[in-house]
């Protein structure tokens, strides 16, 4: 089946978690907001609201499944994780590797706010005073906390590199995309951060080197990271 | 089975949406922290860091399923669901109320940050002026875009009075929760905000009369609202 998929096409976002379980499934998918004339941002925002289409969504991202659509970025992850091998199949296994989506998406979210700590309605130029308060925060207190976490889950596991059993499931490549971006928006209290947390740092690195997903970030499919999405780079947030 | 459900026992937060699901249910659970001899906060940050209970948890809620561990609120209700009957038995069915509970979980969030925009390592006290701008983006902006988008929800299952399907899912105890805990909140932000979303208050007032939860919300084991929840009433943050 080929899957469409649905996202911002400018930005990595919340996309990039489930772009990054296709591309390392090898799935046949089409990014159908990046189409061959150039984005198309009417396609993704009338995906929200189309008629005919299974019950509504609330945002982006968005998989089309064979005409239903599937929504929430961990919820895709969920259905990917079981229909292309990208999770443990018993129940407690693949509800343990949710477990951890969810944790990093919460960790995502408070990455978001750093930069918006007020409201998406608003500019970061509108918010900077607070988004420097939280990011003090965050780099002093949230940050060396999720890593720390992701860090003893890895120890848990002592017999593979992995978070969860032998294999990577989508969370390692989550947490992939959560230390580029942090390196990226971030690079100086990351740097700091990971220096405690090398089992992290290594799983990154594996990640990279899995065959389809090195295809994918040498390829023009891997958008680049900006001032738009959810990790960006203040200066003046880091230190 | 009777369920450990580990979760702080002075408040109601985000554990109050499992304990809706197990008390929706007529599930036999203990819950640990509320210990026989009053508050055991101990048992509950002991489940975070204990040895030999298998993953650990980032933070609570936290239920033990015959000695296996699983956290994360909606990742629980998934299990919940699955194993009381909360929730459709078919996939897509499944993955549609799990989207819902992600959406809610996302709303949770926001108005939680709503009084704490910075951090929750600082008091309310020290990012009152933060939150005054938060919470007036929130009232104006995202309080009627979730409550809107659940009415579209609703509408679109019109021959049902619930979210998905003929009968109530932990979905719909969330909304009752939610809708709770904003009218204790922000009584007046939600009382023009619910003008506009009457099935949402119809959601509200049949869960209300489920059997199992009017027992549960006369009973002692429901918590109060209070002002160390999610759900806080600050006037200065209402209007």
């Amino acid at each position: 089946m080929t899957y469409q998929f649905y996202y911002w096409p400018t930005i990595q976002g919340r996309g990039e978690f489930v772009r990054l379980a296709l591309e390392g499934a090898g799935a046949v998918y089409e990014d159908v907001g990046r189409g061959p004339d150039g984005p198309d941002f009417a396609a993704v925002s009338g995906i929200l609201w189309g008629e005919d289409q299974g019950p509504p969504a609330f945002a982006p991202p968005v998989l089309d499944v064979g005409g239903r659509l599937i929504a929430q970025t961990a919820n895709i992850l969920l259905y990917l994780g079981d229909h292309l091998c990208l999770a443990p199949a018993g129940e407690l296994g693949r509800l343990w590797v949710h477990q951890l989506q969810l944790t990093l998406a919460d960790f995502v979210a408070e990455i978001h706010d750093t930069h918006h700590p007020i409201g998406v309605t608003l500019y970061y130029e509108d918010q900077k005073a607070e988004a420097a308060r939280r990011a003090a925060v965050f780099r002093e207190h949230r940050l060396p906390k999720y890593l720390g976490y992701l860090e003893r889950v890895l120890a848990d596991n002592p017999d593979s590199v992995w978070l969860a059993g032998d294999d990577w499931t989508y969370a390692d490549l989550s947490v992939f995309q959560v230390v580029e971006g942090l390196r990226y928006a971030y690079p100086e209290a990351m740097a700091r951060a990971e220096y405690d947390t090398p089992r992290v740092t290594l799983v990154h690195e594996w990640v990279r080197e899995l065959p389809n997903i090195a295809a994918y970030l040498a390829s023009e499919r891997r958008i680049p990271f900006s001032q738009d999405g959810i990790f960006r780079h203040y200066p003046e947030l880091d230190g």
